[in-house]
């Protein structure tokens, strides 16, 4: 459900309406049915009935139905759309503890999760900076790290959320090697790709132009990377910033980039496709699936949030459930 | 001509013959008609004939005949194609010499440069690290700055060729103020925007998130934004890196970008054209337009090089040209 004070349930429901979803996979939604059925009636949705289960294998395969496990974990009198609380905190939380537990246990093959606040989760008592490390220790995961992906476009970051100049002095080489293996293994597990192609961004101008633009290409990028072919891995670079995600793609040239900060990549996939976007957690031993956007506190109970970035994870969750367990497409 | 060793002079005579260019504007070619004959017979560019004039009064308008002005500094058999040298240098740096003076006393109404090499300018014995810095010089200018130009979407760096460890040192009010002013300067009087919108990216993920992932946007940005604004500029930021070209580019939210570093800004570029990429010099008392890429010394010699940017920078240069000397469109 995400935080139930925006616009996460409404645009769950405005996702499933589309695109046959409903048709593609067998939907579960978890979280307060009460919220759910005020997102229903803020949007109109004619014909999508709710059937309460009270675990998914009581699932309804029926394509007019969308099954929901009832937490009961929000009151509709103290809810108020647009700002972070405990209350939504709190039902956020429940709802992921909820989730993971039965994808642990394999009675759901896939999760995908609705934004969250992280101040709402302060607020419930719960201290994580996000989904990720909250799903990391849920599931005893020992490293995470979000690939965001758009079709063929796949980015994977060495530093995310920290300053530039802390992400410089993050980026080394055992930390390089460690994405890169992730990557590898995630490509191949995760996606079914065999011999995957990754691209390695440099971080300076250039990828650092010889050594003129900064060292940490030949300092620890390069290193990392040599490191890496000497065990098998396809893995090439550094690159100019500025082309290899254009070379990924426009051309098809790699299955993945690895980028050395934040908006390195952000910055590249947000430029084809800012909506859309979709985050795949790497290294739990579930599949979990996110749009990339927050809580949209600003559109929450008006209905009017974008839900294409929720109806492409929604696809592609469904897309490696189908590979991870073998399953009829 | 650019470097006579690199594909510039082929590129010059493709983009002539593209998009009906010679019936747009009067084209003065400088540099070595051996050079451009050369370069005509590798393309088979049927039906071109050069003229050459030794001046651009002299300048003939029928629309098949392409008028040089032959500087006779090359030696065709001492040229070989795909690598810096003394040679290639000398007679690129004659060829801007030449132009900027045409510029300068109004013979001509706007300058297209092709590609040179940096390599090939120090051989030659003249230390620049481009073109900038060198029109910088001949011109008298101040401050120069490229803006990348890709229709109405304009991206300003407030720092380029530096690693980022050097970006971030350099990233200070006082200069992000001169960038911001150079930049609304140059909208008002080159592009004719009246009121330019400029929105500011910022430095760090999330542009800070209010301190928690960096403080220049707190230190240095936010203040150089308040001090443009309390002069009467339309500046607006500092944003999200990850969103503010999206918004630039598909939104058309603002008549340019102001970007703190080299790769925030070429990523956005690139991602949505990057042989079309344009830079535009502001600052220079000259319109100057040049393709933004290299000597593509791969294919120097082999007439395979893209053409593309090369006709946007004509196409612009055009453009500009009839706006700052009232021209006839």
């Amino acid at each position: 459900m995400g935080d139930p004070a925006g616009s996460g349930p409404e645009i769950l429901l405005k996702a499933l309406m589309k695109d046959g979803l409903l048709s593609k996979a067998s939907f579960v939604l978890i979280g307060d049915l009460g919220v759910f059925r005020r997102a229903s009636e803020t949007l109109g949705t004619r014909g999508l009935h709710f059937a309460e289960i009270t675990e998914p294998s009581a699932v309804t395969e029926a394509h007019d139905v969308v099954n929901v496990v009832d937490l009961k974990n929000v009151s509709l009198g103290e809810l108020v759309y647009g700002k972070p609380s405990l209350l939504g905190g709190k039902a956020a939380y429940q709802c992921i503890v909820k989730a993971v537990d039965y994808a642990v246990r394999g009675w759901v093959h896939a999760v995908v999760t609705a934004p969250i606040s992280k101040e709402s989760l302060n607020m419930a008592g719960y201290n994580y900076p996000g989904h990720t490390e909250l799903l990391a220790e849920l599931t005893k995961a020992k490293e995470v790290k979000m690939m965001l992906v758009a079709e063929h476009f796949r980015v994977v970051h060495v530093t995310t959320h920290v300053s530039m100049r802390g992400a410089i002095e993050l980026i080394r080489k055992a930390r390089i090697l460690e994405t890169l293996e992730l990557t590898i293994e995630s490509l191949r597990d995760m996606f079914g790709i065999e011999v995957p192609r990754v691209a390695v961004a440099g971080l300076n101008p250039h990828a650092g132009e010889g050594g003129l633009f900064g060292d940490e290409e030949i300092r620890e990028i390069t290193p990392a990377i040599v490191e890496a072919r000497g065990k098998g891995m396809n893995v090439l670079g550094p690159y100019p910033p500025d082309t290899v995600f254009y070379r990924a793609y426009h051309n098809r040239e790699f299955d993945a980039v690895v980028a050395m900060y934040h908006d390195e990549g952000h910055i590249a996939m947000k430029m084809v496709g800012l909506m859309e976007g979709v985050n795949v957690t790497l290294g739990l031993p579930i599949i979990r699936v996110s749009p990339d956007h927050g809580t949209v506190w600003g559109k929450a109970g008006k209905g009017t949030a974008d839900e294409n970035a929720t109806v492409e994870a929604m696809k592609l969750a469904a897309v490696l459930a189908v590979k991870k367990y073998r399953l009829q497409d």
